[in-house]
């Protein structure tokens, strides 16, 4: 049994030639160096203090302008982003209780920091293996200072509602004096599926997270977006985090890098598509989104997990390409979920290659004994 | 009257060839050039993903060695770091009281996030204009979780206490079983004053807190060293504050770079001692602590603080020359205050002309009519 182990596994795919998703492994030293001539190129205006002045400030008036809103505070990251979102609309409404779906990533991925350090309450609405619908909203008896909307969804395949769904979720909210708040950590990706700016996207939403790394491929980093009085109340809630930073320009000069990826975002979802109609031609194998609606979708594969991954190794090793570098276990025996994001990695690939690509990985993975190499 | 807008003043002092305080004003793209040559020196390990792997994770292991505990996390600021560790103490001791002199960090500059996040009490303890005494906390009556230590305490001008008198407040915090908590935001520029070890000075504290810029030099970060059990705990707590990024290798990068600076904290500290010594004995100036105990010092100057900033800028105008860039109001009518931190930049001055650029400054904030020039 020779198994690599996890962290082993994860340095073959990072030293592969080609990858599929995303935008590929990041090169340190050439990433500092071309934000080193990035920030040469805009004129070197200083370091931003907490908060104030340089690349930060010029960013936030940038996204907020994008995003129609009349104000924005760069953060840290998306976790702090909408606990700070969420307690202000609580504080506003004087009720404690706010609404998102099981799958949220205040639910899933945060420690329940909602509760442990806001005091908040949540009131989990719709079902964990579908979007939030209205009825959903309609069913929902008690008083909520807040509705979260993730868009697209992430844990669903990067699923979005139609405009019309999303409207009237939004008239519910407004006619029940609920605030809305938009989880939109992969709100760039959008766009193509909805065919809105920005602008209108975050319109109907009290406030906005978005973030710069996914699809934008910044380092990390993330922005909220609302009225003057939101954001300023972030300020005071940002500093409480320990998110109001001495500096923060690496993530600043990043971020705007990787908003010159916005006129990508058609390609990336259109290569997506492709990618899911080739992928899903193969015996057993399953994608959601069908089509997908942005750059992402999940593929579901009539195969066990590990036994994928060996098989991704095999093909590391043999072609220098990391298709598959994460699978994740599904209630289905004998299958399993792989995400893919795709960014500008992919260029990399044609559809009949990476078709080809993937009937192989199946089957070695799906070969007697394929898990044990020699 | 011409006088510029602090912004615009703060250019003018940036924009000179010398300055007085830290290591000088930022160039970003050189810092960020430099940071992509060590990362290339140091072989690329791929960034650090969620607190895990690359340059983060080294950092973590060497600085924890440093501090001689047995564990350390990288964390975005002190203001997380601090509040974290206060709240993991008062879980503990099951008690929400936590003491701590009253210009502690906590309680002047993070918006009573102490309370407000973690719903702790503080307990002030001692005077506002001198270093806490064991007669102090003798004095404390309530059940307390845990003390915070500030050291060197940067609003007393970096005062430091003897080493037998932390030491017998270390003695009463461990009879009385209340954990002790070191504000190390500029703890390795103490090591000149009592000659120990970073290891000795962390000694006798349950958790150390320590920053990355200051006498340092990186972009901002900090970390929490302590037990396994404490570590372990205070990542939970990162990611509830939103502090646990997807990567935060230029912060790792750049304390790493930082701590190259250790070497030459005595170095800044005789050079602190020096320059204070000249500058006391100009008419009417104090300095305090006199002499200084690290590489920082306080002046209090007798005249007016906005006219010592005017003076300060026609110096800069005329002899791109940045001497005194920020000023602090005094009680004391007629008296301004400011700080001084001895970093790399104080070595394209020697002394005489350190005291000469003071007098100059004096005699032309003191000058009639020198507020408002032509």
């Amino acid at each position: 049994m020779e198994r690599p182990t996890p962290e082993r596994r994860q340095e073959i795919f990072r030293a592969c030639a080609r990858c599929l998703n995303g935008h590929g492994p990041r090169r340190i030293p050439a990433e500092l160096a071309a934000l080193a001539a990035a920030a040469a190129l805009a004129g070197d205006t200083g370091p931003d203090v907490y908060g104030k002045g340089g690349a930060l400030e010029a960013l936030e008036r940038d996204v907020a302008r994008l995003l129609g809103k009349p104000a924005a505070v760069f953060l840290p990251s998306g976790t702090m982003a909408q606990q700070i979102a969420l307690r202000l609309h609580a504080e506003t409404a004087r009720c404690q209780r706010v609404a998102f779906h099981p799958t949220c990533h205040l639910e899933v991925h945060e420690q329940r920091a909602y509760s442990e350090l806001h005091g908040l309450e949540a009131h989990l609405v719709g079902r964990r293996d579908r979007l939030l619908e209205l009825a959903d909203l309609e069913a929902v008896g008690e008083p909520l200072a807040a509705l979260l909307l993730e868009l697209p969804q992430r844990d669903l395949g990067g699923l979005l509602p139609s405009w019309a769904e999303l409207s009237a979720q939004a008239d519910w909210a407004r006619r029940r004096g609920v605030a809305l708040h938009l989880d939109g950590a992969r709100l760039w990706e959008c766009a193509p599926f909805y065919g809105k700016s920005y602008a209108e996207l975050a319109a109907p939403f009290d406030s906005v997270y978005v973030s710069f790394y996914k699809a934008l491929g910044g380092i990390a980093g993330a922005l909220l977006a609302g009225s003057e009085a939101l954001v300023a109340g972030a300020r005071v809630w940002q500093r409480r985090h320990g998110g109001n930073l001495v500096s923060m320009y690496p993530y600043a000069l990043s971020a705007r890098v990787g908003l010159e990826r916005l006129g990508k975002m058609a390609e990336y979802h259109e290569r997506a598509c492709r990618i899911a109609a080739r992928w899903r031609s193969l015996a057993g194998v399953r994608v959601t989104p069908d089509p997908p609606h942005t750059n992402m979708f999940h593929v579901y594969v009539p195969v066990d997990g590990e036994r994928l991954l060996d098989a991704s190794v095999q093909l590391a090793e043999l072609e220098s390409v990391a298709l598959i570098t994460r699978t994740r276990a599904c209630d289905v025996p004998g299958f399993c979920a792989v995400e893919v994001s795709i960014g500008d990695a992919a260029a990399a690939f044609d559809d009949d290659e990476l078709e080809t690509l993937m009937r192989r990985l199946l089957e070695c993975a799906q070969a007697p004994g394929s898990a044990t190499r020699k």
